[in-house]
């Protein structure tokens, strides 16, 4: 047996520390490398293909749903920022400020996009001037960057990438009907490409983006119970409108402020897959955004016709539209084993010189490592068939977890004996609407507001802090 | 007829001010807007959509030659740029810096990218460690920016779109098999999406990149004789990996300094698109990168069955996978005509209610005006036949174009007479490979070296300035 190139070296178990276990995971199954400017890393090419079927599905989604892609600048003046108060509050302090071209000073700041509604509504007020020219709906994939203290791969560093929806409309109803559209987008990519359960549902006041009237986002429940805001959708009404004067005349000659939206996801969908299927043995990867859907391991494949077979095999797959990769190096079938776990990629097909014999093969499925035995003549739908039955049982388990995970309680005594007894995860507890009860509950138990579900349940009448009223069911938890 | 929601208003004639006609079909065509970050433009859907296109089909190439797509962080700390001392002083007047994180000063200053030379061979030294390592064939699509005194929208902007291809290789000769190769792809789909013929050279000493051992380029002829260089290949030798310290350990067992090469393309190339075929109705698009590929008009739209017809057509085409759209807005049939040829769209259909009793359309290709009667029975075969006889024609006028303005001379005063009297072009002419000439040259008669084409012809034995022995056949030019 020809010596193995490197050795597949175990991985931190993930009960043991789950933190570590992400980072050797990022490390290992090779999607990231640290580089010497702080907080940013190198994408690697086996973490940049998954972010390259993110976005080729959700593209797909915001084009069906009529977007259109854009490019803004990546700059944006001080004064620019600053046009819309709450905005530039909530922004100023985390942003990268450039001050100089070349060796020449500039007159004025630019700070490095942080989000681009202003650089949006510039360009809305230049090209919107009559009900005609309503909606738009723009998109773009660009970077974006936030000057945060402490980082994290793909949770959060200070560059990172992302796509942002910004569209603008006549009405408040449509305005408010794109948002709950692109939330809803959202959900549905990430159940039926992701494999990746959410909830639904709206911030509270305190949580809201910097000048938004109501935030919505997807919150999922990551392995270890603490929850991760996986994307968000804003409705900003006509304040940005106001702000940038961007005015159109309706159809009864009237000028009028339209009203807005943006929305958007960030390659921190990686870290929630990870987090959310990955396990000891490494990445476990949803078959939509799998870089290499299925790998092909040749057993004994010095003896006569096993390459040969091998990549006839390799050939059909690819032919019928998978993502299929042939590993014919010299390591050792056991090393090839263990290193496309790591990678996580969902099928494993095996074939040796009795398989051949035997017109069959061995289909081994990533996230429950079942075996089966086929016959080549079926090669193509057993593979369709298994990427599918990996899909639904990746999805069934995080299902599992999340409901498992999910807890009602009616006091603030019940949030934390459930917390203390089963660890973190999604807490179930009515609210009055008080910032001051929000921020007690957070202080007295630890966790915080994630949202206010779409899906609402009426636990009990009465705020689980305060006992006055209760005016909705809050979902609480740990938050990445 | 309703009324027409705006007028195609016209463009400057190319044959007047070219620069202009240039700029107002930027503008009119809704290619470009801009902003009030000088020297940044916004690309709207309509540019934006052509640049996806010139994405997806490179990428393709890229992928098919076996590349990875990576991601790079945007910043290089200073201290990072340099590293390598030519590199350096080619791009450190021209960086814009950033000084600030949120309200701190930053320990050291990071410029936003120019290039990524820099950051690849700092991840290359973290990875390469083998001659097993090797190949690396990497490349990523992002922005960069050059903080340039004067802009055009596509042409020269302070941050602008492109692709930057870094391989690193064990030997010399696959590095700059590697350069001729990918040189080789951006002239094939030049000439095959772009319909835009082009030569390949060698760049001289003194326009070689900031740090290459050898620049090859591939230029283009505009529509006004000017040249545009579209796209260019370097090869780095050793240089690189020795002021980064990038070593691996080869099959003897010896430390050894890979090769590099890096490429690239920059959204120039819509520029060049623009220049290239572009007449005085507006734009005229290649099929393989128009975001519409075919647009259909109704004619007396209002009468019943002319709209079902038309989307009955639509349907088919899409079926048939092209882009196609209806435009079934108030606006009459003429200000449609005057829209999509100002919008460049390839082909035309139109269908009214004496067609549609015909059972036929008429289509009309945008580049020569001409129209043909179809039976709809045959109407997918015969759209794409029009757009293949649109790329062909395309390609075939732009290439008489480029043959008709190229002029062989040998003498300064001969390239004289010849500007004087033709106006810009490509200028062949022999030259001694001494930079004084090169230089003098250019002094002379105003047009610089663009390349030493791959493809030689001994036009004499002495140079053109000085007389003395020639070494090769440049090719002179105004350059944009």
């Amino acid at each position: 047996m020809a010596k193995d190139k490197k050795m597949v070296t175990a991985i931190t178990s993930m009960d043991e520390d789950f933190a570590q276990w992400y980072t050797d995971i990022c490390k290992k199954a090779e999607l990231v490398e640290y580089t010497s400017v702080k907080g940013c890393m190198v994408i690697r090419p086996y973490g940049y293909a998954i972010w390259e079927n993110i976005q080729r599905i959700l593209d797909g989604m915001f084009k069906a749903t009529g977007h259109e892609n854009v490019c803004m600048p990546m700059f944006i003046p001080e004064s620019l920022l600053e046009k819309e108060k709450d905005h530039v509050e909530g922004f100023a302090p985390e942003v990268a400020w450039v001050t100089h071209g070349g060796n020449d000073k500039l007159e004025e700041r630019l700070c490095v996009r942080p989000t681009s509604e202003t650089l949006f509504c510039e360009h809305y007020a230049n090209i919107v001037h009559s009900y005609r020219d309503l909606p738009k709906l723009y998109n773009q994939w660009v970077s974006v960057v936030r000057w945060e203290k402490t980082t994290r791969p793909f949770l959060r560093s200070r560059e990172f990438l992302w796509q942002e929806g910004h569209t603008i409309h006549a009405t408040a109803e449509e305005a408010i009907e794109e948002t709950e559209r692109m939330l809803q987008v959202y959900k549905t990519f990430c159940e039926e490409s992701l494999a990746m359960p959410v909830i639904t549902g709206r911030k509270t006041e305190s949580d809201k983006f910097a000048g938004a009237v109501a935030t919505y986002a997807i919150e999922a429940l990551m392995h270890d119970g603490k929850a991760l805001q996986a994307g968000t959708s804003h409705y900003f009404g006509d304040g940005f409108a106001k702000a940038f004067d961007i005015e159109y005349t309706d159809k009864d000659n009237k000028r009028v402020f339209p009203h807005q939206t943006s929305w958007g996801v960030t390659t921190r969908l990686i870290g929630a897959v990870i987090m959310t299927h990955g396990d000891n043995n490494g990445l476990v990867l949803p078959p939509a955004v799998a870089p290499i859907q299925t790998v092909i391991v040749p057993v004994a494949q010095h003896k006569e016709g096993v390459l040969e077979k091998a990549s006839e095999l390799r050939d059909r797959l690819a032919a019928a539209g998978l993502r299929v990769k042939l590993d014919d190096s010299e390591n050792s079938p056991g090393w090839k084993f263990a290193e496309y776990e790591m990678k996580g990629v969902p099928v494993r097909v095996e074939i040796g010189p009795r398989d051949i014999e035997d017109n069959q093969c061995v289909i081994v499925t990533r996230h429950d490592s079942e075996k089966t035995v086929v016959s080549l003549d079926k090669l193509e739908e057993a593979v369709q068939e298994a990427l599918k039955r990996v899909h639904d049982g990746m999805y069934a388990k995080a299902l599992e977890n999340q409901q498992k995970r999910t807890y009602e309680c009616t006091s603030i005594d019940e949030i934390k004996d459930t917390l203390a007894k089963n660890g973190d995860g999604f807490i179930m507890a009515m609210w009055c609407g008080d910032e001051a009860c929000e921020d007690s509950v957070k202080e007295q138990t630890g966790v915080g507001s994630r949202c206010i579900p779409t899906l609402q349940k009426n636990l009990s009448d009465k705020c689980v802090c305060c006992g006055k009223p209760a005016k909705h069911m809050v979902c609480w938890g740990n938050a990445y």
